[in-house]
């Protein structure tokens, strides 16, 4: 963890600015008739949950270069879930990946207490071989044509909810690579059939006060088919499954041009959207940090969210999950955590009266302006006040740069081996 | 009509060639255990719907270049689509759209008898203003926030009901262009709850033994947003109105890259596939003609509804919609006619039994190649000796030529004025 | 034109908000050492040229809505016009399109001396067939194969350049929908050989100080090929041509994902970048209100405007091309302006020297930072004080509508025919 | 190598058949006017390159699961292409990819002539680090913003270069992953002047005799820009570099919906068409077996090539380019192998002279009928005959089946370890 001393100090040397710009602003929302108070409350209450796999250097199918300092092990990403939390305050939990982040449960909550930090949904591994699986998922985990190979992967799914329920956790996420690469090699409608089939017994498997989240993606790793490909498809499987079975959206999951905030809604309505996977992207799956390629996109999903926010039953799993390529990961996380709360807030802000005037007048030139005054406004002073007084830091990036705890790690943990590749 | 003695003699000189074909297609797929006859009677027992207004030249935002002898009425249209059945014999039924197609319904029992056509599904239009409809679609119709609107769009539907009762169709398809082209325009939960509204007051004035059929599209004539979006909105609508209720898939109306066989099996599953509107796209709702563009994918699409062909209550409805801007639109419906046909035939030798085996051995390589094999097999000679026997033409394109059916027409009938936008 | 003493109450009502709002902003700024009134100066110098066909309602191919006081020829379009210029202070300049706006270059020149206007570059129209011109362009026109109907199109372009010449502009635009719907259709090689063939004609006819912009499209109305298709066409044509032919940029005419600031990059580099139409867009060529879709998009495109802006003989001519659909004209194309604007002098305030010390360190993530840092400061105030200053509305859509300029003309100009599709 | 006797076994069970398949095959393409002798000459000509690296089973970001037997290093890899020659005729050559088959020239020539092949296209490798290369290439190799991490990047290509000549080699493939992840990170200029730099250091070391080759791709490992993004781009660099620097064309590294046979027109004109990189894909650099998603556009591409194949110097160098993750890659290799053969023979029997009548007369609809003939012939037994003339076989796949090639390398060579992962 970071020394608290050092975030004071980095503190006081912006508290001023901060106050001044945190009152003009203040002043400027007044005259809107926004309370800046109210929205600080908001954003000191939001918070997203940080993936344990986030905080190693992730990579392509052509390489993969680590950086200094790589967690060795879950316990080492704890401690760097920490250090976000403890800079952002608006990460309490970590998402688990079995069987990465494998460890005692009492040792897992142990740690988690000492860095102040909550587990969030499980997520179950299919979409790679493991050293104690017999059977490998070349061609599939839960909607494989073997039957045994099916039920090795929901075995694995049960286990991972056993661990969560060592540990305080109320969900699993299941997300699977199950697909085709080739026209023919699958029957897509049996396939699906297979599928529902071991979500069934993975639901049957399911504690009453636990949700199970099914996540789509169109493509990647299969590149002709996805078993659950589209959300269309994964509203048929938490149908089918049940009440405590969910829909969780990634962001970057979906077909180019595609309106996710229509998605959400629609979700929302059926009664089964479940969380997201926060991140950003321009092209596929890119996973890249939240809010950086396309901020306003993510500002119009999270104002679905706060028009729809009192829908009865709404109980969203806000989760981050991004790979670092090129940054450091923490660095990352803590930049992605402040977009999504930042998204959160300028949501917020949205003069609702007033857009529900110019929906109903057929204005459709100001109810868009409405929108975009909320986004363009900067927000910053309110996310620094609500991380200041929740002892969090005021500029998080640099008071971590300051803090120097990424060389303290590297000198403490093996050096990750690079490379990766010949798979082109 | 065209003169069947004209179709004899083209098909008199086609006669032999054609035969000689048909008996060495026929030794090559009895190798592979095919039956080429019962090839032959399936393709004759397919038919596609013809859309009415396929028959007029279309056209772009941009502009419209009508052709010779555009039809200027339903009655002309109906003979169009008569010649076109006359020389595929694979278009046995017209699709109508209200108000261009209003007329007695006698009158178009009486040409359609005539003509030797009959009527299948309905087809609304509420995404342009009508003479006599007192209020504008400009900023919605079933979903407008006003309930006048709401409900004039509503009574339009149920007017077309009335029409198609009167002449035998059984069906209503409702394509709306109800959306918003600004972030914040429309409420897209609400507009989706008020379009709900006037679909099931439609559905209630639904005959018993009538379908409605909901059609999705991504984007166009809405460029933000479009209510119903996707076929995963398609299916909410379907499962709220109920079990007459279904979907129906445009092939153009997908986000990129989306693979839209995988939609075809799921709203197989889900009780709820209704029918197609076919056509070829290579950008957005491009409206080409069938088969054109990426035939691999309309045989794919075949794939998926000749294996799930025994599926408990699949009554598909198959309809044609295009945009002929370029060629003469009876010609372009005959080729699209024939390459649907062609799929559907391709399809249908798929050598089902060897391609089960290889997916449940996890050999994709040659579950594909089952396919390919299929697809690359020249069926040409399967379609026309089924047309030969049905007292259509060999090559209809060029009987249809040869008939000098356009310039007949376009003596008769008034010059259509170009120009402008086209509407399609 | 809208009286000036309304827009001297509108401001005088606005006035004392806005100077705290710049006082604080200026302050804030200058916290980060930039200088708020050199800012100020730089948004106040900036324009951007307004298409007249912008200010009548556009549409689809399903239908056009049109408004009131739609304007029924190019003195009505110069009439609006004037109003957005004399409310944004940075429309100073109107681009023709011919033969819409076919007038007496005297009357012409008069009227925009009127209102205030110059007039930038010409547009040539070769995607509609003319009165008055005998061969129709249904198959093409600049690369048609028809010797006499690409000698038609040419002698229009040079008309355009004739008239130019009269009123004071100094370019040529010309986009074509010349391509194909279906493979084989056309020769793609020998289809550009005459394209070519055709621009040399025109460009032989070009006065030496004039510039000739080519501008690519991926596709519509053209919807297998299209002969300019993307930048890289478009720059070969720019080099074959001479030094006097340039590639004009239009935000909406790529494929889905294309990174257009790169192309922007590019394009600069090679000598070749002309100009931008201006507009925005979720799907395809969707011709949106500027800034309204993905507004970091359009900052990203600014941004490397402003990076390469000493670039020797950059020399940009920057105009609007938008359909509108659903908004009053008038009021997007003031929107649209002021969103062009706001990246523009947000693009001006990135700390240039930290992203060059970012990038050198390879700082991925500060380097991201400092754009974004850029991109979220609110410079409404300092567009709002350099409107002010020079004498235009603070708010300018407010003024407008409290201007009842759209009932003044609607009461004087003939009602627009609606229905039919829509020529934007 | 398979054992001859067991080719020609294999061979004379079908030959037969084959040949009741050739003759009525050549009866029906005499009919049309075309010689089927010639074509299987055609056919008998054709080659397209093996890439080394093609012959390891590859994998995603998310895992790799190699098969059996897998290639433990570049004589391993030179044996299987040894084999898939000897089974199709089809593919002479081998392209190497520096450092993973880096060996003793000697020893490769021999290996290679031993297995009857010979070299094609060098490929650098600057998208991994290298043991032996100091810096790393995590930001950039030939575009880095430090001078020698791009001169150690320069002097690599120079080895393959070397390496390339004592080989016969004739061409370097230049493909990097360099770009950026987030917008700002790299100045998108001059990066790009530090990539031309790079590359004229390259060019300046080019022999005579070679050429060098600029690949571009729209993205991956890149994810918010590359350096040689589009066409545009690397057209940009082989103008610059020379006449000995042309452009490749991968089929999978393009933007959604773009029209990549316009792009080999283009490039063609341009006269710096200097390859391919086959494969297919559906989503984005999906790198299928060449063929299998969308046979159509393959055919497209042949149809350029084949309508411009007397462009004077136009000399391609053909490459199969994918990554096998699910299918034995030797078979893999043989399907792509022969369905671009196939493609080539299907593009060679257009009836070009009737083609060329369509489009002077503006007939689309027969223009487009001409290409489909062509394509829906299915010309297997003309490949097939191809191959058992040339002492190949007459069905590859299942000749290799049959030989037990695969399980013989088994049991030879050392288990490949599998997993991958972590990198999500």
């Amino acid at each position: 963890m970071i020394d608290k001393t050092l975030i004071e100090s980095e503190n006081a040397a912006r508290q001023a600015d901060l106050a001044a710009d945190y009152d003009a602003l203040g002043s400027r929302l007044a005259r809107r008739g926004v309370d800046i108070a109210a929205l600080t409350d908001r954003a000191a209450g939001f918070g997203v949950a940080i993936p344990s796999w986030g905080t190693g250097t992730g990579g392509t199918r052509f390489a993969r270069f680590p950086g200094e300092g790589e967690p060795a092990g879950i316990m080492d990403k704890l401690d760097d879930c920490g250090v976000i939390h403890q800079l952002t305050a608006a990460t309490p939990k970590v998402s688990l990946h079995i069987p990465w982040d494998k460890a005692d449960p009492a040792l897992l909550l142990e740690k988690a207490q000492e860095v102040g930090l909550g587990f969030d949904a499980m997520n179950s591994n299919t979409f790679q071989d493991h050293a104690d699986h017999p059977l490998s998922y070349k061609y599939g985990s839960l909607s494989h044509t073997d039957t045994a190979t099916r039920r090795q992967a929901v075995e694995h799914n049960l286990e991972c909810i056993e661990i969560g329920q060592a540990i305080g956790s109320k969900a699993l996420t299941v997300w699977i690579g199950d697909g085709s690469n080739f026209p023919g090699q699958t029957s897509l409608s049996r396939q699906f059939d297979r599928y529902l089939d071991s979500m069934k017994a993975i639901y049957a498997g399911l504690p009453g006060d636990w949700r199970i989240f099914s996540e789509h993606k169109i493509y990647e790793p299969a590149f002709y088919s996805t078993v659950v490909q589209d959300w269309g498809t994964s509203l048929m499987i938490a149908q089918e499954l049940g009440d405590q079975a969910q829909c969780l959206v990634d962001l970057g999951h979906h077909a180019p041009n595609v309106n996710i905030e229509m998605i959400v809604a629609r979700l929302i309505r059926a009664g089964k959207l479940g969380g997201f996977h926060f991140n950003d992207s321009k092209y596929g799956d890119d996973d890249l940090d939240s809010g950086t390629i396309e901020p306003f996109r993510l500002f119009l999903v999270f104002n679905e969210l706060v028009e729809l926010e009192d829908t009865p039953g709404l109980d969203l799993a806000h989760m981050i999950d991004q790979s670092h390529n090129v940054t450091d990961p923490i660095e990352s996380l803590i930049i992605s955590a402040c977009e999504i709360q930042r998204a959160y807030v300028q949501a917020s802000l949205v003069d609702r009266a007033a857009l529900e005037e110019y929906r109903q007048a057929n204005d459709p030139l100001m109810a868009a302006a409405t929108l975009r005054a909320a986004f363009r406004t900067d927000v910053e002073p309110i996310l620094a006040e609500a991380r200041r007084r929740s002892g969090a830091a005021i500029d998080p990036v640099t008071a971590y740069r300051a803090s120097g705890y990424r060389a303290q790690v590297a000198a403490k943990r093996p050096k990750s081996a690079g490379g990766g590749g010949g798979i082109v």
